[in-house]
């Protein structure tokens, strides 16, 4: 077996949860992830296609009429894109791992801006890259911000891939505009290719942008940019476990991308798919709901943890995860399996994400019913005042 | 982009099916996949499971009664394999890849026994491996065989991997466990990995074996030897277009794997798998129909070919191709579209799977109406009748 798979880092995130697994008095929220389940008409489309029998291998890029309705979606969010220009993936995760099979050979330099969800700078890693990783930093607010100058100078000729995920997983931080017109521009002098994770795009809570989702790529970038955006089904249409994304990508990329699609998987299920097209035709119903459901989430998590003793913590501009440090303990891990353990809520440990959100904790507020979100604080606070005793 | 994606040939059978697609008057017989729906009793778990709301995340490995069932059913094939040894996949040209990402460092040696489906000798590429083939050799009666102190002598201390597949596809060759037994013997002296792809173990009729399957690897080897043997729904079930498939390995590799589940794809969807489950719970009814129709299909199409002028072919001991070649045709993409577009029979061109297999034509035989492959047949008479005159 290969080191480079050996070393890799076991999530951290599972440790937390194997710790608390199979307990009725956990309350969850160390997964990203809502509790919700798909809403019924998604999943009637897929049961009609099962039902008539669409049990049969597909296109590499996936269905050309999902293809062309992702162009619709992606258009009138961000300007006019067309169906060459997309395919379809077995869920987000897959989507990039696609992309970095298209861009990293071994050796490459891949410079990932973190705390990041461990998943992108595992696969540069699978892949024999090597990896430079730039910090965000924490505000003694509890918000994270970008040190855009450092970036800057962090891309050189020599840094083949940038990897970049906003509205950013664990830390809500959320790029500008701006700053996504000065990356596209440095990655234009340096011939780095741009990989930017947007699956949080719809969960965007500032209101100040003209579609209300977070500011995309899309937005600053030509069509034949070095820049690949994944997205994915599981945030905005709360479909998780159907594993589906897609990826944006310049035309140019689209043909030899779907090589790699038939050598990984070779194509979603069309059944899957169906669902997914629904999904997409029913967002001006479904998603708006979602977001404004995770608003009032966000906006009852977040005062409650601000009023802990000790705890500092902003709300996010996007994403679902309140990212929240607390005075006196140093160790997050540590801390998240006695919050586990002794308190009953599963939150995930700040160190999953980078050696910097040591001390930080994840809370995924994406939580059906808001009341858990309170419940949870109250034991927080419970458990908190226990120790000071 | 990498040079070596570029690189990668596109798939030539995907060639010769686009100049027919959308032709009503072609009969298709190019992919690797029965014309028969999934059996309803699979579709209906599926529904279930999609009505019941599992529609979340689920375990990186399987859920565990999958695999609990999976360790049953093989353990029934080939004697006792525990669950801790298997991991279920996005299909079968998942846990490959999967399996390869585990295995191969950029630069490192594979060997691949073709001809074979490309995607064997893709995904090597894809990782940056020095890939290297051994041939098998067609005989004047159309079969094809295995030089086995050929293959001995080809895996050396420096060969990290050896990619066979078993009954072959596209050729139909079967391995016997004598020539498992040596590989086997020789791997262990080299330390060279061996990676099985046994997808149509069930497919198999020489009625020469105990279980009734093909010989596997798994009868012939110790739970710690370096094999991965890679299985999938889609043959021996009906269930191509469900991308779900498994792996079967030391257990020390489990939960690695595990990880390289979780940043390729993540898990595959519950509802898939509550799909899965049940195709194994009645596997006795389901797969020894499958098996005895496609038996059928090959002792009516062989024995219709070799009466054509011109043609060699054998009867392929298992998997679900025939494999031939036609006097004074040596181009077989060309042979291929010529058939498609002038006599409306699409069959894949042997140069897709191997040089050496340049002038063959892959013939998919699972067909639910027996009565096609007559029909296909009489084209391909009429069309060569046409060429003579």
């Amino acid at each position: 077996m290969r080191q480079a798979i050996l070393d890799l880092e076991e999530s951290k995130i599972r440790e937390v949860a194997n710790a608390g697994m199979g307990r009725a008095d956990v309350l969850p929220f160390w997964f990203g992830e809502s509790d919700e389940v798909t809403p019924e008409p998604v999943r009637a489309a897929a049961v009609a296609a099962l039902q008539a029998g669409e049990t049969f291998y597909s296109h590499n890029l996936g269905l050309p009429e999902l293809r062309q309705a992702l162009a619709g979606y992606t258009s009138a969010l961000h300007g006019p894109i067309g169906p060459e220009r997309i395919a379809v993936t077995s869920g987000g995760v897959n989507a990039l791992m696609l992309a970095m099979q298209m861009l990293i050979d071994a050796g490459d330099e891949v410079l990932a801006v973190t705390p990041v969800w461990p998943n992108l700078t595992a696969q540069p890693l699978i892949l024999g890259a090597r990896l430079r990783c730039l910090a965000l930093k924490p505000q003694p607010d509890g918000a994270w911000t970008l040190d855009l100058p450092a970036l800057l100078a962090a891309i050189t000729p020599t840094t083949r891939l940038l990897v970049i995920n906003s509205p950013n997983n664990p830390t809500g931080w959320t790029l500008s505009k701006a700053e996504q017109q000065a990356i596209v521009a440095r990655c234009r002098e340096t011939g780095t290719w741009i990989l930017a994770d947007e699956v949080y795009e719809r969960l965007y809570f500032r209101d100040d942008t003209a579609n209300g989702a977070a500011p995309s790529f899309l937005d600053v970038s030509g069509p034949d940019d070095r820049l690949v955006v994944v997205q994915s089904f599981s945030k905005a249409f709360l479909m998780t476990g159907w594993r589906l994304g897609y990826l944006v990508m310049p035309a140019a990329m689209t043909q030899p991308l779907g090589k790699l699609i038939e050598f990984n998987t070779s194509c979603a299920p069309v059944f899957v798919q169906r669902a997914a097209a629904v999904a997409l035709a029913q967002t001006d119903t479904i998603t708006p709901r979602i977001v404004a459901h995770l608003r009032q989430c966000r906006d009852t998590l977040v005062p409650l943890l601000q009023a802990l003793p000790g705890v500092q913590t902003s709300p996010a501009p996007g994403g679902m995860y309140a990212f929240l440090r607390i005075d006196g303990f140093a160790d997050s891990l540590q801390l998240a399996k006695c919050l586990v353990l002794e308190a009953g809520v599963g939150l995930a440990p700040g160190v999953a994400f980078a050696p910097q959100a040591e001390g930080w904790l994840r809370w995924c507020f994406a939580s059906k019913d808001v009341a858990r979100l309170t419940q949870g604080v109250e034991r927080v606070r419970a458990w908190l005042a226990a120790q000071v005793r």
